[in-house]
């Protein structure tokens, strides 16, 4: 939240469009042999022999998915990178290409857009993935970055969301609500700058939330254990909209029910004192936070002893039959009907 | 230019994402077995056995490509899937699949949506494409439109900029600056419509640079011909900048120069006379207009025959070494060196 007044800034309108592109991807390495060309023409080609490939895209828009008075730019391209990659993974496929698209207002000097490739760049070397393409332009307002990723799986080892049947047990990876409460620390953090700009707020117990929310990572080795395993799920998504959000699209797809045991649902010691703290209910937050980029999955019961008592995995619920319904179990053992609430953008 | 005040009006947040997805895209048809999945997962599943694929990426953004105030949402729709496929085409693929993401703010009605979402799917359906995915969600301003395009070309068939070779020809197909003109036309209506409302223009002199502008079409048609002749160019690139800047790239990437002739360069008629209305130099209009999304490629003189005498090309010079440079020979046989003017929106 400190701003350097001094640093340099060079315009964007020096470069054009052909120089800023050159200039921003030319540290960027290939490293995948099914990457034949990669930026530089009117389209990457790609060659993936007898694999399926799977595509996915999203938008990340300044003033709606993230706010820069306190998400560094670094990050910014890190994140934006990660939330596509964990679509890839949620098919259990492997993540090969990006393709990244900005369009940035004059009030960004060059200097800022070196940061936000420095985060895509990182996260690409990170997670072994080619940036083979792109579009740069201006903004009247704002910034807004539109990636794209590329995968490949063996064909018939995707896993699609609508393959759930009653009596799989419903898992999930790592720990939810994270990503939300470090977002309520950082907005808080944020009010007080705007008060006392002097202050100088200790976020250190708050350190994994925020991480979670500033620089999330997308679960590649899940993918990796699964296939280590031997175990393929049934249906699976990524964790971007809460968990109450996915286990909908999980079932309707799917046309089965489910019961969800509140008491299962993993939450870092981090996120249960900082609900407290801000005396939000726990639940509510591992339910409808969004953004914590897990998997969400379901596997047969014959497969429960190839993840019992791996760390990496929660089993949170079972599947049931369609006109069971969705429920969550609460602790006090009472039903309550499982509602999306999740993405509301257009209500700003 | 003349908006119904009447028209109906629902507000994007009564549908929330999922319901806004579901309803822009429920008449989207999959015509391609290589779409295994398409919209309603987390990513889209494509299958292209043994041949390459090829991907490309561009940004429309309200205010720097396009005006509403003179084109229709449907025709920007349109659009917006034109001006990826050519790039795809221009790689000698077959374009099969897109994505399109939007941002879009509040002030725009379902309604909107549904004209922008039409244009996309005409065009889709004209070109025969799947969409395949993508993301909707608000924007603090504007509307922004992110189409990724995938095609697919036999392995070794792809076509790149930097095969041009010394002697080889350099052609064209269509006519050029027909895109340009339009759209000075369309802006000198804007502002007569500014002055009187009740002003009626006669546009029809205009009809085809302004469909050219408005309803631009990407030439699948070329890549059909240039495989039922056996003609596979050393060079291609399609022609949105204007024709300089991707002469210049071709030249550049191949490492080579050129001799263009001014007199070559084809005009339609229209573009001629509306040239000399607005008292601009034609060739400057065709060299750097852009926007017509003709495709610009380089033959061997051995296959000169192929296409002689063909009405959809124009011989427009020939390569010649590299230490030559890259030249215009001007109907007064002087030489000028060829610049890049092309894309300024950072100059905005």
């Amino acid at each position: 939240m400190i701003e350097d007044k001094n640093q340099q800034r060079t315009q964007l309108s020096d470069l054009g469009e052909f120089g800023l592109i050159d200039h921003l991807t030319k540290n960027f390495k290939i490293k995948h042999t099914s990457t034949i060309k990669g930026i530089g023409d009117d389209a990457a080609v790609l060659g993936f022999k007898n694999k399926n490939i799977v595509v996915t895209t999203d938008l990340l828009v300044e003033g709606v998915h993230f706010d820069l008075s306190y998400m560094p730019l670094k990050h910014l391209g890190y994140k934006a990178v990660i939330v596509n990659l964990s679509d890839v993974y949620a098919m259990n496929a492997s993540a090969t290409q990006i393709t990244v698209s900005i369009a940035v207002s004059n009030r960004f000097p060059l200097e800022a857009l070196e940061d936000l490739y420095a985060g895509i760049e990182t996260a690409a070397s990170i997670y072994n993935i080619d940036v083979v393409g792109g579009d740069t332009t201006s903004s009247t307002t704002g910034l807004l970055i539109s990636v794209t990723a590329i995968g490949a799986v063996e064909s018939g080892a995707e896993v699609y969301r609508n393959g759930a049947k009653p009596n799989d047990l419903l898992v999930v990876s790592g720990d939810l609500g994270g990503a939300y409460m470090g977002l309520q620390v950082l907005e808080r953090e944020k009010e007080v700058y705007k008060v006392n700009p002097n202050s100088q707020p200790d976020l250190e117990p708050y350190s994994y939330i925020i991480e979670r929310q500033l620089k999330p990572e997308a679960r590649k080795d899940i993918v990796k254990l699964l296939s280590d395993l031997k175990l393929k799920p049934t249906s699976m998504i990524d964790i971007s909209d809460g968990l109450s959000s996915e286990i909908i699209h999980i079932c309707k797809q799917s046309k089965v029910g489910c019961d969800l045991y509140e008491d299962k649902i993993p939450l870092d010691p981090q996120v249960i004192s900082t609900c407290e703290e801000f005396n939000i209910d726990s639940t509510t937050v591992a339910l409808n936070g969004g953004e914590d980029y897990e998997l969400l999955f379901t596997i047969s019961q014959d497969d429960y002893p190839k993840i019992k008592a791996n760390p990496n995995f929660s089993i949170i619920g079972h599947i049931k039959e369609e006109s069971a319904g969705m429920h969550l179990v609460t602790r006090a053992e009472t039903r309550i009907p499982i509602k999306a609430q999740g993405w509301k953008n257009f209500n700003a």
